[in-house]
């Protein structure tokens, strides 16, 4: 019972923090997306190929998730010179971002410049949809190699994602997984997702998530219909 | 604090439990391995081969470990007639295996004449490595298909195995990942871990951690260099 109370404060005390941070980025009309994915189903890469094409368009901030190592944001800041590298580590390894962490993030970035922040959390397909961090969108990406079932065997995660990617398409010819049954499973978890197939080596499926950033920028994340 | 001190109950409590499955399973000589990697990195598919070349020589049982569903546990029936799936949204869906869960499967497997068992943990490269569930030996699983830089991104977990699998091998024509690089990066974080190549797919690699596994089955898990 301690233990389910003290979760309940966690959670409370991190919606609280989201919130704040919800509000401020209202406030400058910074639009914010949450990157969540397993370790390597390729966050990164689809940053690398976003960012080169977005950042002459339009001012973006990423934020990095990782426990340790500043591995991403260097492969980023060729490509965007606002990037904040998170390491779970000082903050004793956790396995997800949590609000706290994207508030003391923010001091690092000039907000009133800022019309896009991408937030890239732990590679972890589990613990980081529990954690409110002031988005307004989630983005959950599964790759092709993962396999089809995913989408039964991790309910939350899907069930929570606004726009679900399915990354490296390009991998397909040489696996046996079928698109159809992931399409099947992914419904019978998220009905309401918007739904995109990118290969970031390919650059296929690429420009429709392009355009739902642009739009996003604004702040108008959630209504992705209307994209 | 109040944090600090219930994660180190919660840890200490699970520690001690841990301690009353192993020895439980050595009493019987069982020998116990714990698979853990990101969502689809292959373990079940590395079981399905492995269960259909084992189980006519030692006497297994697995427990498979998932959030939902009971999906890989009918993917094994076929094989391997003692098959428990553990579905941790029953305990509140945590992220991995508890050696509470353990305990209450064994219950359902006739330990009298079961020599080997496989734990399948629950698809996360993060929290299941800082659970000890009672077995001898924790096995890693990466696929290929992750990238080079994982041992670095999650050093716990690469740290905590004892041996470590590179799975999904097939695919290395058709990705830029360099195997010498997620070598160097493996070395950086553990030295002491026996390194397999493996792609349940072709059957490479398949023989070697089968004949692991026949050592294993005594009870001698940890001796890995003895293989």
């Amino acid at each position: 019972m301690v233990e389910i109370e003290l979760a309940r404060n966690v959670f409370e005390e991190n919606d609280a923090i989201a919130a704040e941070v919800r509000r401020e980025l209202k406030k400058k009309q910074i639009g914010c997306v949450n990157l969540i994915s397993s370790p390597g189903a390729g966050k990164t890469s689809l940053l690398e190929k976003t960012l080169q094409i977005i950042c002459s368009r339009i001012e973006c901030a990423v934020i990095e998730g990782d426990i340790s190592t500043p591995i991403d944001r260097d492969r980023l800041i060729p490509y965007c010179e606002n990037v904040v590298q998170v390491n779970t580590d000082t903050f004793g390894g956790d396995c997800h971002l949590s609000a706290f962490m994207i508030k003391n993030a923010l001091l690092k970035l000039d907000l009133g410049r800022i019309k896009l922040l991408i937030i890239e959390n732990v590679g972890n397909l589990i613990c980081p949809a529990d954690f409110d961090i002031g988005e307004n969108a989630k983005v959950l990406l599964i790759s092709v190699t993962e396999g089809e079932d995913k989408p039964l065997k991790y309910p939350g995660s899907f069930n929570a994602a606004d726009i679900i990617i399915i990354t490296k398409t390009d991998l397909l010819p040489y696996l046996d997984i079928k698109m159809e049954n992931l399409m099947k499973n992914i419904a019978l978890v998220n009905n309401k997702a918007k739904i995109l197939c990118i290969s970031s080596k390919t650059g296929e499926g690429l420009a429709e998530w392009i355009n739902y950033l642009e739009f996003a920028a604004g702040g108008n994340c959630q209504n992705i219909t209307a994209v």
